[in-house]
């Protein structure tokens, strides 16, 4: 096994390898461009890491990471037109730099480009990549749709939330890792326990990443702390605040949450603190251990070496303990 | 051999048996919206009959057909958000009928279910149909923008045109032609002859449309005639005139396609004067029936029976011989 910083570059640099700038220039640029802009490269990074995890060469794992990094790419770049986002890890997106028939046609080749990657696999194993990847393609749309919906919505329940950041944000974190025990050609069992485990830390994620949108420390969170309650996005700390709301604190956040307030500061620390008074706060770190714990449930019945488990539940435990 | 009509009748009935109205509503009613838009679904014809003319049954080719024409439609419904378009097919485009993000997002959920539909076959097959449709996809992509591109250069060659047309158009045709011959299990060399027939049929295709669109009978054309020349599209019939043009001619064109007329009927008249004038509407008529026979030689190659050489032959002369 090697360490996280390791797959890292060992992805960056097979990254850097492709040659993606081709003709026609206006539609491999912008991919180029996205591709080329950093962030943590978590989801291939767990590709390769799993194949490890399950005795294979994390080499052979490099085009299906590829493959689920240029698809994460791709609905970057289309998600930010959506939601008309000016700026993603800290520069221009795919469709202010150029325009928004850009971000849509290069966006639509990268999903393409993400399935050519399966090609370098024997039929088998295409067939399940493929399949899975499509999957989860499709869930990742759906996801995105009733992220969406929920936006015009004023009765979204938790398990309805629960739902959309499975299918926006867990599913994907989930196929990362099945995708690396399918190229490591393990058992089903192991692949699909595996997913469980992806499933259950995506969820995890996506929960922490709510809870320090708004308790995050400034120094180090690297987006704007308090983001979501600016935008007035009914988040699971939103959701939880709501349902143990007393009637006063019930119409104070309503209030908050109707308007776009001029003094965004006042909005967020008073936003905080019915997070805090509610029990939200405190909810909300709850379910991010449970569903932690939930995942590292699916190891224990997993069939591989004790040391790869403790590999994945140090992985997790990070994942929990992270600031940014 | 089936009759086109009744090729045209096994493919609606299969996709009329589609569940697509799937949740969420808002990602799925415009998907099924655009797939009942109608149309003469030539593409997926196209696969069906292929399987038949190598001697296998056109049901096996239903889910390949549908995979065609669903990447048909989602190439239409972002098409039609990058050209501004309010109409396809007389009806409201989707992006008009509801907006540019369900656009983008129903069209994406396109693209992948177009993928899902080659699951049903076996995993030699599958990865066949998928490899060429990921060839096939991205083509159409690059093809796009190219198209986007001339729009504001001056200097498009007759060759870079024909290259559009080929990857925006014509590889289409033929790919949905060789997914039946896959489909079938013919040689391999058979599927690349009628990929070959195809594109060549696709090409001549597309410069009928580009003939059409200047020279249809209004009384039977579906779209409105002139309408290349009011928008000032760059088209094989244009830069034919231009290529012929004498000094004056030149002059007249360039300046009838820098401006937006108000009276469209007198520059839709002086235009075709032109092209009639020049040759370029007789160069036109030429390159499709040139293109045709071209098809057509690449059917005496093919190791099938005589009479299904016959059957792909008048399929050819009907689409040189159409009027709409």
């Amino acid at each position: 096994m090697h360490a996280i910083h390791q797959y890292q570059e060992f992805f960056i640099t097979y990254l850097e390898s492709q040659n993606i700038n081709k003709e026609p220039k206006n539609l491999y640029i912008p991919i180029d461009y996205i591709l080329s802009l950093g962030g943590k490269r978590m989801r291939p990074v767990l590709t390769l890491m799993t194949t490890e995890i399950f005795d294979d060469d994390y080499k052979k794992a490099l085009p299906a990471a590829m493959a689920v990094e240029v698809f994460h790419n791709f609905s970057l770049v289309h998600d930010d037109i959506m939601d008309d986002a000016p700026l993603r890890r800290g520069e221009q997106t795919v469709h202010e730099r150029w325009d928004i028939n850009t971000g849509i046609l290069s966006g639509d080749a990268m999903l393409i480009l993400a399935y050519q990657y399966f090609e370098q696999y024997e039929p088998n194993v295409f067939r399940d990549l493929a399949k899975l990847f499509s999957k989860t393609a499709l869930e990742v749309c759906e996801g995105q749709q009733w992220d969406v919906d929920f936006e015009t919505r004023t009765d979204v329940t938790i398990p309805e939330y629960l739902k959309m950041i499975e299918y926006k944000t867990a599913v994907l974190v989930a196929a990362a890792m099945k995708m690396g025990a399918i190229v490591a050609n393990t058992s089903t069992e192991n692949a699909n326990l595996i997913y469980d485990f992806g499933l259950h830390l995506g969820l995890a994620f996506q929960l922490q990443d709510d809870y320090l949108d708004a308790f995050g420390d400034p120094e180090t969170f690297g987006k704007q702390v308090g983001g979501d309650i600016i935008e007035n996005k009914k988040t699971y700390l939103y959701l939880k605040a709501v349902e143990y709301s007393d009637a006063k604190q019930a119409q104070e956040l309503s209030d908050l949450f109707t308007i776009h307030s001029n003094d965004n500061e006042q909005k967020i620390s008073k936003v905080k603190a019915i997070f805090n008074q509610t029990g939200a706060a405190e909810a909300t770190q709850k379910a991010i251990k449970e569903y932690t714990f939930k995942a590292f449930e699916t190891l224990e019945k997993m069939d591989i070496d004790p040391s790869k488990k403790e590999v994945l539940r140090v992985f997790g435990e990070n994942l929990m303990g992270r600031k940014v």
